[in-house]
């Protein structure tokens, strides 16, 4: 059994203290090797609740972007062009998978193209980055029908193959704004979720009164079905309308059904307000979504920059409410992945990270190299870089 | 006369070839010593144009936020905790200034507060740090009335003596939501710009129809004092309002009258659209803004990152689009500050970055220490480290 003692840490930014870890998990003591944290601030591992491993160009050659500006010019543009690039999802969620676990992320939700064009050839490859990265990041796999379902026939039975093959979640897209069939769409999504009895999350761009229509056909058939706890909708741009009333009633419902929100608090599109999410009790998780791929170049993986912009979107300046930024990034995402032992209590899966700053909000501003990285108790990053290397 | 040969660079991220540097400008030939770019981008300093060296907390401990909610909030809070703080205007734009430096800025426009409270403290303070970093970054100091003028008599002589002392430019503040008189105030400012033969730079962070109204003020004054190409207009929320026809209006009439916007593309606010700026030919400059002071604690001084939050807010993901971010960062700040001999043709001034990246929009994207940066041809940081050391 493998014992280790934190030395001179700070847990979530309290007073220097040992932790000990044993078997992987926080213990109340440990013999073995010492680890002195120069009075460090550790944090629960990253929560990555939001992202698209199988798609990342991390690695390869610059792409120039010069795709069009809708929706779904990027969707059609991606799909052609990962053939053209020869893009292979197992190496490229490696290295995305990888270059997260530097930047402290210790679990990820991903969502994974299935269409009739690739087939299963992103789940496989993710499938097969789970497995690799075992004992270093975990993976959660999320069927994700990004060129749409309804109007590509032969979509739902790939959803389908995927959730029997080992993709852990269902996911959807703009029942309205993509499906053109919303109906059609969520029943699918539900059906599949029953027979599978897997969770759902699903994308909403959707805006104002349209995404609301989708959001309230999701909230109807989460009853329908008892999968109160059991559905997330990811980005939820409707929730950050300007008529904040018609916002609430959407807001209520979601929190009587305990349907949870991913946000990636983009500077550019309208964002629920995790403040409001809060005090109702919805529990939201952030993502960094698309990390440098076919959409645009942004994105590194660091799941601190992320709790920075949500920050920053949310206009979270005291440090109270940064606090609350990093909560989403780290508890909020454990909690929608419904992540067992997830914490620094003792019994707790010893998943963390040593991170630089006097306090939890000044580890945010700052965003500076992990000084350490453990899952279950093994350090797997040092100083901003991974131990093992990425293909 | 000091010369180098900068060997393997691609300006801009065009094909690489040899620069030489002979006796601080950019030349078609020199002896000298050799610098190896490794085939990296250079691109010229880049352009703080707006941020407020006199009040960063950089290098202070942690200063922890609990104001409220308002504008006023922070700078009734801002101006009492200076006091209580200690905090010496020189030594912290000096730490400020430093810092910038090394990610690559080579020039900065800074907004001094001047107060009854405080007197010209600030503006001497920055005016030291001036003459100390001459030669490594250039300052221009803007005397800002961040307290306010019209409500707080004896600023407005204060604000005289600043601008006889050495301030470069007069500043103003939201002539309606703070200064609470826009006549008084906007007659106050231009009043002393044309005592002083000085430009103008106005913070109007008053949205919709109110920060229209200021603005058209502001464009009234400009054409009754002929000061057209001289007056820029800080953060301009107005711009970002809905109403894109009333907005179209205002522009017209920017554009016309040769002002000039600075941004900082915030992910909370509404925010002039850099695009529209650039097709109708308004000079648009970025600022960081305040970095880690008492209004919130995000903030580095990277204008590297800076160029990413435009194109985030402004959800710029073309290659070309973000060469845009970057080119407000660069040229649009050095043409706002009418630098001569801005760039890196033959004759400019050898103030340049060499950045990581294949693209300049991966340079943007990476945002890695800066390789090299030069002032006037001399080394001033490398490595992301400044070659001299912060107080």
């Amino acid at each position: 059994m493998i014992m280790t003692i934190l030395k001179n840490v700070r847990p979530m930014g309290a007073t220097a203290t040992d932790l000990y870890i044993a078997d992987g998990k926080f213990a109340d003591s440990a013999d073995g090797d010492t680890i002195d944290c120069g009075g460090r601030i550790l944090i629960p591992g990253l929560v990555e609740a939001h992202t698209h491993l199988d798609k990342s160009l991390l690695g390869l050659p610059w792409y120039r972007n010069e795709v069009g500006p809708r929706l779904i010019d990027k969707i059609t543009n991606e799909r052609e062009v990962k053939v053209s690039l020869g893009l292979d999802p197992q190496v490229q969620s490696e290295r995305q998978a990888i270059q997260s676990m530097a930047y402290g992320t210790t679990q990820i939700r991903s969502h994974v193209d299935v269409d009739t064009h690739h087939g299963l050839a992103g789940i496989e490859g993710v499938m097969a980055t789970r497995e690799k990265l075992k004992g270093y990041v975990d993976i959660e796999i999320v069927a994700f029908p990004q060129s749409s379902m309804m109007p590509r026939p032969g979509t739902v039975e790939l959803m389908d193959e995927a959730l029997a093959l080992g993709a852990d979640i269902v996911g959807g897209i703009d029942p309205c704004g993509i499906e053109r069939d919303p109906k059609g769409h969520l029943d699918a999504v539900f059906r599949l979720a029953e027979k599978h009895g897997k969770p759902i999350d699903i994308h909403l761009h959707e805006r104002d009164a349209m995404g609301g229509f989708s959001m309230e056909e999701i909230i109807a058939r989460t009853i329908a079905h008892g999968m109160q706890g059991k559905v997330t909708i990811s980005h939820a741009f409707c929730l950050g309308a300007p008529d904040r009333d018609y916002v609430a009633g959407l807001q209520e419902q979601l929190a009587e059904n305990r349907i949870h929100i991913a946000t990636t608090a983009p500077a550019s599109a309208p964002a629920p307000r995790v403040k409001e999410l809060a005090e109702l009790g919805i529990l939201t998780c952030g993502g960094n979504d698309g990390i440098r791929d076919t959409w645009g170049p942004y994105g590194n993986g660091d799941m601190l920059e992320r709790a920075m912009f949500i920050g920053l979107r949310n206009n979270l300046r005291r440090d109270d409410e940064v606090e609350l930024a990093l909560d989403i990034c780290t508890y909020g995402g454990a909690k929608v992945m419904e992540t067992e032992g997830y914490g620094l209590e003792i019994g707790c899966h010893a998943d963390c990270v040593l991170v630089e700053g006097e306090t939890l909000a000044e580890a945010v501003a700052l965003r500076a190299p992990r000084k350490m990285v453990m899952k279950a108790g093994k350090i797997v990053a040092q100083d901003g870089k991974a131990v093992i290397k990425a293909p």
